[in-house]
């Protein structure tokens, strides 16, 4: 692809944005629900194509299908209602002294086109009408996507279906309305060619640090940088504390393999290291933690990068001074550029998880390491060192909560998300999610990429001084046309 | 000052946050209303120095004084009454298919330390105890702040005030409740040490485009990127539309004139160019803009790095081929070095300022541009040739904005904030003010450096899934014990 070919893709996309942010908030929930609906009539056909292409099973890529839909539908109520625009109204006070207080209103508009990179590990879900491009669209961005890699016929398909989509509910508004959605087939050059474009706006983006980090990169060094909300690599913490532990070690340990290993370990929230203090108690979860984990089957690996990826990197890590095996996890013979993975547990003690740097770092697979710390302090030693993460659970009864009150702050220090009692593997798609830590978990923890916040990504507050009403947008007009919740002089009001 | 020194008191500002981050809003509304007042006790002492070191007028410093005690007492308002960390909870459904929903609960956290830059234009309302440390530390971030070298004295007067505050109201929690604020002069090298340390979790500035570019490009080059909110230059476009310039060229141009030339040009508002269709109504405006300007006396500059800068700067301007003064504004031989300020009009056509891009940068001082366009298609093209700015101005009757929509809607693609029939010096501090524009006029258009939307830039949401009621923070909790606003089950609630 020239650079030529991708300016006029851009064109495109400028066009079609100039279009689309001037589309009511009704019509942009038509198209996102169109969307949903030809997606629906992909049928059998989609999660063929994605189950041939990424090695998942059909159940999961349907329920995958499910969660796609419920998001389109969910961005379509929340910007049909409209409120999230957060109209704010400073009203004039004319006769103020010593100078007469303007008319203030103010509502966030949208940045302009912004590159979507579907993600391989869930192919519908955060791929090409994914939560991503679902929330770009419903903040009334146009969306350049480039198809991942790893599935490129599905994401033809789906990405049809979204123009189909625009064609549908938007042929009133321009002579090409599909050109809101531009689908696109790239390399690494394409990628930051793409967030280097004069054009974009914004980038959002979930993968691997590595490729993260090159986009961000890319972006913060052109003339006019832009924001970038790439979604990397993190080990989730687990902290087990001493009482649930010993309340419940087996149960516990069986929680814990299910999560690890849930959709063969290649969950953004997968827990990377579990630890605990010593005790009897923790060698029985421990215990039964590997007879667990032993138990379950290897996965097919979404495809052979990311396996042999998987198999490098824990090789590489059960080479450290320190990480060991448990005796009864033996590692098959693995052949090389197998796409199976196999579901692994390596240990360590605290001393050595924070001199080696690299433990902290996250292996996308079924693996994970159980950190064994003498006491507390050396526990509060190990949440300390951690970097920022998506995700952090504690295991913990009433009494360890009474006296471990300091662990779970360290913890809501260090994430975006705390979990209790539960596993962060399925992410909840509400307004009250946050999915989105500290650098390298994200690169920008004041956002989140699941739930309605994440449409917060794509905009910007525009206000207006002393503007006629008759020329406001309706949602900042007087008699609030839209009959939007906003906060009129500092109160909120509908 | 080494980096042990940096350190130790970077050491000094983690501690003071991880006491400051628990201290109930009601408490930091406090400490911010004991700004005001010690600030306030400082009386004639602080007027005169910054009089001394300013050269501003001790009217306006005064008036400055006040904006800066209301901006304090402002933030206090919103921490006490709270709603602002935006509560958001999705509750439970145990009984939901095919998985029980969790309970999910949303709130907005502070950040860390903040390092915060004084700006030599507002000694008070944008330096040691303005906007940003007022709104860092009603986040609950402490603040390291670099005293701007062109008021040291004051500086160090209002960072004892704000140090005996947090003495007065925090000395319950903590031994060294004054390390919530650590106060430092040092030249480039300290600025960029500071942008750099691990302990810093976001900057906060306002300047020139290159210190605001040098510290955010050592931001973004850290191990760990963290946001920098810099203001930097703009020249804050004034559209005069046909029917307006026709009604009204006398008080456009009076108005105009005592805008560009407020407090010496020396507002990062200041209107830098003024755009029409050239017509006998255009040529009326011009010539009593002129005159109106000339009739303004020269100013002291606020220091002689400033005045120079303004002198070449303008110098540098008027040598571009196109570029002219009027016959009747003459430059008077002004001595080297000399503090003085000369309003300053000049001419140019729409075809020079489209090719020279050193036309559409900030000349700060009592300068402005006249754009003559030839029609408005020519006026579009200067307007969407424009970089992002902090403020757009529109002089415009019914009738105008009738026929010039489009223009009005260009104006807002391009800008924080669309003032209508007004000036753009003057912003107002409230809860609808966007202060904040795409690059090069702040680095995150996405946030506002002015009004109570200030705080948002230095806290991130933190969610927590099925944390039990009493170990929630009280924010959170079931019973709402601070009586917030808040969004539960989607939908606001008190």
């Amino acid at each position: 692809m020239t650079q030529k070919m991708i300016d006029a893709m851009f064109d495109r996309s400028v066009a079609a944005f100039d279009m689309f942010r001037r589309v009511a908030g009704t019509n942009r929930a038509a198209l996102l629900r169109a969307i949903a609906e030809e997606l629906e009539n992909l049928g059998d056909t989609l999660i063929k194509t994605l189950a041939s292409e990424t090695n998942l099973s059909q159940t999961r890529l349907v329920g995958e299908r499910g969660r796609t839909i419920a998001q389109l539908n969910m961005f379509a109520a929340l910007v049909e209602e409209g409120s999230w625009v957060e109209a704010s109204i400073d009203t004039a006070l004319p006769e103020r002294q010593p100078a007469p207080k303007p008319d203030i209103r103010k509502m966030l508009m949208p940045l302009g086109p912004v590159v979507v990179f579907g993600a391989s590990n869930f192919p519908l879900a955060f791929s090409t009408a994914g939560g991503d491009t679902a929330s770009a669209l419903a903040a009334g961005c146009s969306v350049v996507l480039k198809a991942h890699p790893a599935h490129p016929h599905s994401s033809d398909l789906v990405a049809e279906a979204i123009q189909k989509a625009a064609r549908r509910t938007l042929a009133h508004c321009s002579k090409a309305p599909e050109d809101i959605f531009i689908h696109l087939h790239g390399g690494n050059d394409i990628s930051l060619a793409l967030a280097q474009h004069p054009a974009a706006k914004a980038v959002a983006f979930t993968g691997s640090f590595q490729g993260g980090k090159a986009l961000f990169d890319a972006a913060m060094t052109r003339p006019q940088p832009i924001p970038v909300f790439a979604e990397m690599g993190c080990v989730n913490p687990v902290v087990l504390l001493p009482h649930s532990i010993e309340a419940f070690p087996e149960a516990l340990a069986k929680q814990l393999a299910d999560s690890v290993t849930l959709g063969g370990g290649q969950f953004c929230t997968k827990p990377g290291i579990i630890v605990g203090i010593n005790s009897p108690a923790f060698e029985r979860f421990a215990k039964t933690f590997v007879v667990a984990m032993n138990a379950i089957q290897p996965a097919l690996m979404l495809h052979a990068g990311i396996a042999e990826q998987y198999a490098a990197r824990r090789a590489h890590v059960l080479e450290c001074k320190g990480v060991n095996l448990d005796e009864q996890s033996v590692l098959s013979e693995e052949p090389k550029n197998s796409l199976l993975g196999q579901p692994t547990v390596a240990y360590t003690d605290a001393q050595t998880f924070l001199t080696s740097p690299l433990l902290s770092e996250e292996i996308f697979g079924p693996y994970t390491l159980l950190v064994r710390c003498r006491d507390k302090a050396e526990l509060r030693q190990v949440i300390q060192n951690l970097d920022g993460q998506l995700t952090a659970t504690m295991m913990a009864t009433e009494a360890d909560m009474n006296e471990h009150a300091d662990i779970f702050d360290d913890l809501t220090q260090k994430t975006g998300r705390v979990v209790f009692n539960g596993v962060p593997t399925g992410v909840e798609v509400c307004s009250s999610m946050q999915h989105g830590g500290g650098f390298p978990a994200t690169t920008d923890a004041r956002f989140t990429s699941v739930g309605t916040g994440a449409i917060k990504r794509f905009v910007r507050p525009v206000c207006f001084q002393n503007v006629p009403d008759n020329f406001l947008p309706p949602e900042l007009q007087y008699r609030n046309p839209l009959d939007l919740w906003r906060f009129v002089d500092n109160k909120w009001k509908q």
